[in-house]
């Protein structure tokens, strides 16, 4: 997606090899303009695919996630994360790492809001490692629900997470694929 | 807001006397537009306050703010929690109380998106005791920034937060009032 890349490009900061700050327009401030295209390239790709609801995770995948159901015209439902999976029994649970801050939480989603017969997108900020995201296919495979695949705003290339997934024969879509930062460059896929 | 209120007459459960779960179409599964409807009104509201950008504290807060900062064409800034809190030395930080878990946490905004010249609305989910809203007014003015007002969409009257702020001169908009919630009963104000 031209217009993401060239946002990146204009006001990413970029921190040692691995770390891409895009807290300016997508996961501190919000540029809600930009996350309406987002959402409107994602429906562009999904939109054959009979989505009945949109999954993401807390915080930042939360905004994503709206601004994309719009097109979509489906409810989103997000994962709780640590205390806040204090939401009742009946829930799906699982443990998601971060790698980034090296620690571990728990995730969940009620299982009022998955289940039999929804077919779910999953919407999500980043993609590195895939925690999060094998985290919450494994919620929907547990729910019993049907995994139509994942939009990606920014996959971190030279990180393993998207390349382990589409071997397991995962969909993943990506709107901008970085290769490479370094020495304040990037390289897009 | 009739919608509103009709919908949380519909879905909404009651436990206890205080305590309102909108799980099903607002804080976990999000009706995206009954959100589209909320922030319209918001706009309606406020729109003639010349707002510059909307505040909110993750993670509920964020589909609302944004779908609200679509009809302003601002940006939305959240507020980060707890351990979100290490986003890097130049952040206002406060400390707020949920008395609901009967915790206590860090809530930070970063000091490159709030500043002098902006005009701030703060949206927010729920108004009970005040706490986050009070603790984001103090990050407001710590950053010289002018606070236009706050847009609720539920606010608990049973509860002191919304009285007291009002008596300090802040301008809260709560789309539903609810009064009391008894026996299975709701009553709006």
């Amino acid at each position: 997606m031209e217009l993401l890349k060239k946002r990146i490009l204009e006001d990413a900061e970029f921190v040692g090899k691995d770390v891409l700050k895009v807290d300016m327009f997508l996961n501190h401030q919000i540029d809600v303009n930009l996350l309406d295209q987002i959402g409107k390239e994602f429906y562009r790709r999904f939109a054959d695919d009979k989505v009945s609801k949109i999954l993401t995770i807390e915080a930042s995948g939360i905004g994503i996630a709206c601004m994309t159901a719009r097109y979509f015209n489906v409810p989103v439902v997000f994962a709780k994360k640590g205390q806040n999976c204090n939401i009742g029994d009946d829930v799906y649970m699982t443990e998601i790492a971060s790698f980034t801050k090296g620690t571990s939480a728990c995730v969940c989603v009620s299982k009022k809001y998955v289940g039999p017969g929804d077919r779910i997108l999953i919407i999500d900020d980043f993609l590195a490692h895939g925690s999060a995201l094998s985290g919450l296919i494994e919620i929907i495979n547990e729910a019993a629900a049907d995994f139509v695949g994942a939009g990606i705003v920014i996959e971190k290339g030279f990180q393993p997470g998207g390349k382990l997934l589409r071997e397991r024969g995962v969909r993943v879509e990506s709107l901008a694929l970085v290769e490479s930062i370094g020495d304040g460059k990037i390289t897009f896929g």
